[in-house]
């Protein structure tokens, strides 16, 4: 049912994780915290889902272990992050929106990328979705957990539904069209689902 | 020393998930969570004790990964104590008494559960017994950490201390008597222990 | 290029499991938990950077189920250091200064510890200098979240500086010089750099 197209996952996963260790790192900018700080929060968000998507299957050592890649991207990221977002002119919400934008693209991603890893590891489908909103959710939490702010997976309804949503049409959409086409599908659909959510929240 | 019997500890494993699954539905109608949240956090407290067991013994893909029958469980389960408890009238204790009654069935279930796991993987008796008690323990813990209320476990002596002593007279009983006998009266002593305790405290 | 020298790692970590455990129970102590709370943050305290470790490296089951040294050690040292910082008269700041200084000793033990055990599964050597990092701040981050303090990890810059510091001196100094040498030479480094910045924070 499912061809490994691992260069696929493993390219969209270093963008996942350059786009968490930013948004993570933007979110620690925004709590005062030092460069320092915001890298650890930005790495530990970046790598955090998929650690314990690695941990919960099995698949040990966990991927930032075996592949250095992962690491090499999401420190310079964060840091370079860090100090875009505290030269961003603060108080007009800038900051705050570009957090949860790319916050959006690393949920998209990382649900898919863990749904793809989980089926490869044959669990069933349903497993795979929620090992897919796993992945995508719990670098965010991990990151608002360490900057003291309720996790948006808790807060807002359309935050793991979007994931949920999305890791279900992908595993069906990938037994009746290419992989290739059924990945871009829903990521966008994730993502527009998502950006849509966060622009009524900034007019609400 | 100790036979599978493992369609007991299959049954006691559901039972207890449905428990916890449910308590922490009550909590989550407790702290104005919608439904959607009170299933999340359901959900991870009924799979979470047994989840760091078998992360700790090395049992991997975690327990509800290879049998899907726990989500299974507590999705609905979660779903429809929420929709109880949503609809029992507030502010006279009964919720509050409901959970804490669920709370401790699923404390002595799956103590007992996480000791006969242990043991099945050979582990020191002694070791057993701090397996059963994380076993125990951890479900509970997620679902007041989600909830920003103190955990138990830290609050009171006699929730982990029954723990501790209910796996301990565990290990003891089945080198002596049939796992079964030793299994029913274990559960009957910690839950009597717990739920006097929750008397003595909703009296005090 | 690393040879086991296994009794001098499993001497260090049980010596860093005491110092944790003991600075665990005092931050109890200080926070007006019992003598049970406290044995349970120490106990944790002292074994959660390993187990975290274990956990990403794969080595499963995690040391202290294999080995039972490390709770007998952890268990009545909490204990013990918590009838101690009970009994030290409070307000003058003795008993922040005695966690403090045990913790200095368990970050540098830890890191160490934790550095050679990745190099002896063969990961990367930066990637050794990370797990070094978990090993070593892990511990006391469980003790500060369970007595709702901020962990010192995120609230100073030569928290995991240090440690970071030290895993890569001792990386790099291990292929140069006899590994004994190696140790003790970098843990006395980082224990005069923490002791260093503890006394001046003393000052203020």
């Amino acid at each position: 049912m499912i061809e490994p197209l691992s260069h696929v996952v493993f390219g969209l996963t270093v963008l996942a994780t350059a786009v968490m260790a930013a948004s993570a790192a933007i979110q620690g900018a925004r709590h005062t915290l030092d460069l320092f700080g915001a890298t650890v929060i930005g790495v530990a968000a970046a790598v955090g889902g998929g650690t314990v998507r690695d941990l919960f299957l099995g698949r040990v050592p966990v991927f930032w272990i075996t592949d250095l890649t992962y690491l090499m991207v999401a420190i310079p990221v964060a840091a370079a992050a860090y100090f875009v977002a505290t030269r961003l002119p603060s108080g007009n919400g800038r900051r705050l929106r570009l957090l949860m934008q790319f916050d959006a693209v690393g949920l998209a991603l990382f649900t898919l990328v863990g749904v793809e890893v989980a089926l490869q590891m044959e669990t069933h489908p349903f497993v795979a979705v929620i090992i897919g909103c796993i992945t995508g959710t719990v670098g965010g939490m991990i990151r608002d957990i360490l900057c003291n702010v309720t996790p948006s997976v808790l807060k807002e309804d359309l935050y793991a539904t979007i994931s949920l949503v999305g890791g279900g049409v992908f595993v069906g959409l990938i037994s009746l069209v290419d992989q290739a086409v059924a990945l871009v599908t829903c990521f966008a659909l994730m993502l527009v689902a998502r950006l849509f959510v966060i622009a009524r929240m900034s007019q609400g």
